[in-house]
């Protein structure tokens, strides 16, 4: 009997032993190792080595060789395809319109991600408070800490941290954060069900009332056309004077341009990012400010976080097999797995 | 009346409206602004402008003219001086046992600096786990992510912070760190009363054991001559292989050659340093090493926290007026306060 085939496309660095075990009499697992997209197409179809892929585990590192998941790929993608199980919380380098009109189900890998992502936005937080990244460069350059003044930094402690987006990174910031203490507020489009008390919520009406508290506004909310530039001129025109935007969701999510003429006019304090519209490339312009810490999108650039994700990635394929369905469906696909 | 003079030595910057509010009917503020000890000693007899100085607010940045606190210094002063209020946590710019001898108290301002020291070391520490100050560079260099290793890094959550020294830093760092969680143990001289169970004390006997449950180290000891060099070759040998290093207290209290060695031989996975031998002087070796995160001693450079400390060491001062006895008395001459 044949068994249905897994197609690893990308990087499965840390769970090769897993990905043994998970899929032992329930598939075949192939990697993907095409140069381009045309081989990755020739190679899916009758005869080719990946014949019979039932689901894909995909890590965005694939799109080096066969480009992102995009409409052309999906619709490209033979019948047999049921499953894409993405390692990555984010998911915006697959069409999941182009999915739900075939019939393909897409899962991330949330909570895998929450802690190392949460961490990240807690320390671009504390640096931009701090003006740390500042300082070391200031150390580096021979001047001790010469370019930096205390008069401009704060403790974080009592401040207000307002999350755009309370889903499971942001609810994870909020408790780091809470252990200063910091005032969390959040807005998003609906009051997260369960969020404890001590997380304010803040709805559409209550916008600019949230934005107006915020000492530090942490992006988290995820790539979608509806999001792009979310965190528009208007919105950060609505912050104080002085505050802190950070910013470990996707670059995109904020109107860059927007972000720097605030930096420019001194409107907004300080920046923590770990992400860009264009990434590797990151606009120079940011380079110059000061007040600037930037990491290259190391937000969940852990070995423990990697392979959590890349055991997630593939759990939810295993369940597809044995159940049908995996956990972590992506929202926008939610009503169609419910058919299945 | 002539009223007895408090004498301010070093910076004053944000607590200067408070300053005349607690000294008001009470004392006359004056301003040292001797350029060097000769001048400072001759306005301090008879006749000069420190005339009757009882007590010091004495500010680090006071050594740039008159030089530190030592033994010559304190043995200078006329026998109507009972009081030096020093604004800072550590006070290893003080000769205590000169101040002993004399009769003088000695008050610092703990409390004030524990939060915004403690947050300087969560930040070392994150960085040092996840490489973010290297991932900096690299992007700042032009090269992206390209040369830092997710394999090397690592999540906070579940690892252990063993605290060399649980006083109020120390402590206020196990209650950040806890929200990861992490599991906190510490090891000082005697088990901290009223510390709480999740704090694991381990005393003298168990030191070897608290080094090789590290996986990161974190100091909080001051700086006196029995602490000079305590974190020795031998300590830094027992921790387990990758284990990192942070200092937030005084860098003679870690013996720097050994971290050194550690790091050239890769028996220290990372170090996260605000503090070095020799301020602002910082050991060139220490800028070769991508896993070091360099801070210019900025633990309490916050706005927040020098008005805290100011405020601290000036009450300290008001309270010796009316109540002969400041609270924040230096463990060395807490004897010596008791017989007052």
């Amino acid at each position: 009997m044949t068994l249905p085939r897994v197609l690893i496309c990308g990087d499965l660095v840390w769970a090769h032993e897993e990905s043994k075990q998970l899929f032992h009499g329930l598939a075949d697992v192939v990697r993907m190792d095409s140069l381009d997209r045309a081989d990755f197409f020739a190679n899916l179809n009758q005869g080719g080595k990946y014949e019979g892929t039932v689901a894909i585990y995909r890590n965005n590192t694939s799109a080096e060789h066969v480009g992102v998941f995009d409409r052309a790929l999906i619709e490209a993608l033979p019948p047999g395809v049921r499953w894409i199980g993405h390692n990555g919380a984010g998911y915006d380098q697959i069409d999941v319109d182009a999915c739900k009109k075939k019939g393909i189900i897409v899962s991330n890998t949330p909570v895998a991600v929450d802690d190392a992502t949460a961490t990240t936005a807690l320390y671009l937080m504390i640096s931009a408070f701090r003006h740390f990244s500042q300082g070391e460069r200031s150390l580096r350059g021979g001047r001790w800490k010469s370019d930096i003044s205390s008069s401009l930094t704060h403790d974080l402690t009592g401040k207000t941290l307002a999350i755009l987006g309370l889903g499971g990174i942001g609810f994870r910031l909020a408790e780091l954060a809470r252990a200063f203490p910091m005032r969390i507020v959040y807005h998003s489009r609906k009051k997260v069900e369960g969020a404890p008390d001590w997380c304010e919520y803040f709805g559409q009406e209550r916008l600019d009332e949230f934005l107006g508290l915020a000492d530090v506004l942490s992006v988290h909310a995820p790539l979608r056309p509806d999001t792009e530039g979310l965190v528009s001129e208007e919105m950060i025109r609505k912050l104080k004077k002085g505050a802190i935007l950070v910013n470990t969701a996707r670059g995109k999510v904020i109107d860059e341009a927007a972000l720097i003429r605030a930096l420019e006019v001194g409107h907004l304090g300080a920046v923590g990012l770990d992400v860009y519209p264009n990434e590797p490339s990151v606009n120079p312009r940011l380079l110059d400010f000061p007040n600037a810490t930037l990491l290259p999108h190391m937000g969940t650039e852990t070995r423990d976080s990697q392979k959590k994700m890349e055991v997630r990635a593939l759990t939810n394929i295993r369940d597809f097999l044995i159940k049908g369905k995996g956990i972590d469906i992506v929202p926008e696909l939610r009503d169609l797995a419910t058919k299945l």
